[in-house]
């Protein structure tokens, strides 16, 4: 199957009718920024055997790469508009795993409220390799950052909060490697692996914090990473309480069985839940926004003045608990 | 060396301080597009063992890859402005290739006017796998594209002209892949290898084209597929003449000594000159236009009413040279 054949069966139709798309038929896709936006772009590559394997389903290939790069787009408060696609694939890769996976695009644009605009399509001899670059539009000067909206004053520490549940999606993988976990049922190991393979980019959460929310990420690199990252474009320090770690039922019993995957737990990865940072004075404005929203919110520390992009989690004593690695690096 | 050193080294420079990167330290970037403007977008990916070896200089493959975006900019009428990078490296590749690679995306930053604004550094276990995502801006309604911004009315056929010489990068990948080719002194082998691994995005024939110009498109498949294009998109047919294809004297020598050469020429691929469509009664427009120029603009034929989609290359007595190809497939 040549590469405009394989465009035109199963890429052109998920540009469908987006006049942005040109109809994937030019050099270039030509979008239109509304006056008053600005354009968040980001990207984010899948490499087969380095971030999925070949044994996954396509579907949750499909999920996970554009689900990581909306995350993204969520976690700058962005409303998602459009996207690219590298697709560079063996020639062995047939047509009913082609089919499948743009199937899931398909049905994630319609979700989430985006079209493909434009992609490559290239031969490779070596794993399958997937990229995105998505595109979305926040009002101009509203984007949420990592670096803090306002600098800490009046106060001694913002809070800093996280949506569901962390560390699911680290114990899903280790499931679907065949680590063995105790404790767990069947219904438990499949709700770890579904997040892991479908994780849920929190666009709703974004929008509704976004007018008072002070900085905001998508956890991919592990929850203490991540806040890691905040505290070091804010140049302060995050303090995490691990007593207030917002834990599924699955997870909580995993870790009964096993207290060392904790550190599992908080340096994961791949969660795709957002941790955000509000102005202890504006709880309120928080707690009437989370009444609209059917995804939980949980304090789990603050960010105060002390040693600049540094993290520490705090056992139940009060005591910094000693981790070993503070997060997944990619190489 | 981990993911975020080797960001920080040699990826960070380049987005120097742009303001729209946000240093590269969120989780996207965030571009303004005046009022008036379009946001131009392409992507084009390219794959160790597919698009280049390794054996090739890291400059090369830096330029090629960030030209070919750039000069799928030049087809739309844009002028460049940012551009995200996927590297997806085996742990293999050595620091001084990561040093030439980012070194030589500096030097063309400065020379065609944009920065890097965003990207993802990924591990892969096969081949080196680069794609750049590029960003243009053009005036709201001037993109040029490949279809005709005008039906053909009024005049039996509009004019194809093309920019400086075709087939050189053909030949030069030739000579690269250790094919011999006859009666070419080493100063021709090194043009013709220089065209290969140096395009030259048409960025200012582009914008001084755009105003009169009635479609356009880059050169990557082969002047015969991406004329083709054209004719596809207008719902036209393309008429080229043999005789009026601008060679290069290298290319023309290799020519001589074998005529055989001349369907690798008109179909070879990656010249990544302009070709383009003229309203014959403008042609006053484009002699003006072309003295601000230092490339050359040649007419190679016309654009008219026939078989929709068809291309011919006629001989010197206007007989259809029957070709075996039309154009490099990726697949």
């Amino acid at each position: 199957m040549s590469e405009f054949s394989r465009i035109a069966r199963y890429f052109k139709p998920l540009a469908g009718a987006c006049p942005e798309a040109l109809g994937l038929g030019d050099d270039a896709a030509l979008l239109q920024v509304p006056q008053g936006s600005e354009l968040v772009v980001t990207t984010d590559a899948m490499v087969e055997n380095t971030h999925f394997r070949l044994t996954d389903t396509p579907q949750s290939i499909a999920q996970r790469l554009l689900r990581s790069n909306l995350s993204d787009l969520a976690a700058m408060g962005a409303e998602p508009y459009g996207y690219t696609l590298i697709f560079s694939a063996p020639q062995t890769l047939g047509e009913s795993w082609l089919a499948a996976f743009s199937e899931t695009l398909q049905e994630d644009q319609v979700r989430f409220g985006c079209t493909l605009i434009g992609g490559d399509s290239v031969r490779t001899q070596g794993p399958l390799t997937l990229a995105i670059t998505a595109f979305g539009l926040v009002p101009k000067g509203q984007a949420l950052r990592r670096t803090l909206k306002r600098p800490l004053e009046h106060v001694a520490s913002y809070d800093v909060y996280v949506t569901e549940t962390v560390g699911d999606s680290a114990l899903g993988l280790m499931l679907a490697e065949g680590h063995a976990l105790t404790g767990l049922s069947v219904a438990d190991e499949a709700f770890l692996k579904k997040r892991h393979y479908e994780p849920q980019p929190r666009l709703d959460v974004a929008q509704t914090i976004r007018p008072f929310a002070l900085a905001a990420i998508d956890i991919s690199d592990g929850l203490v990473a991540d806040c890691g990252h905040i505290a070091a474009q804010s140049g302060l320090e995050v303090t995490l309480e691990s007593s207030r770690i917002p834990l599924s039922p699955s997870a909580r019993k995993a870790l009964q069985a096993n207290p060392a995957l904790f550190e599992t737990l908080i340096t994961g990865g791949e969660d795709y839940e957002l941790a955000f940072v509000i102005d202890p004075r504006e709880e309120g404005l928080l707690s009437i926004a989370a009444q609209k929203l059917s995804t939980r919110l949980t304090k789990i520390g603050c960010i105060h003045k002390g040693n600049p992009g540094d993290i520490q989690v705090l056992d139940e004593a009060g005591r910094v608990i000693p981790l070993n690695r503070k997060g997944w690096e990619h190489f």
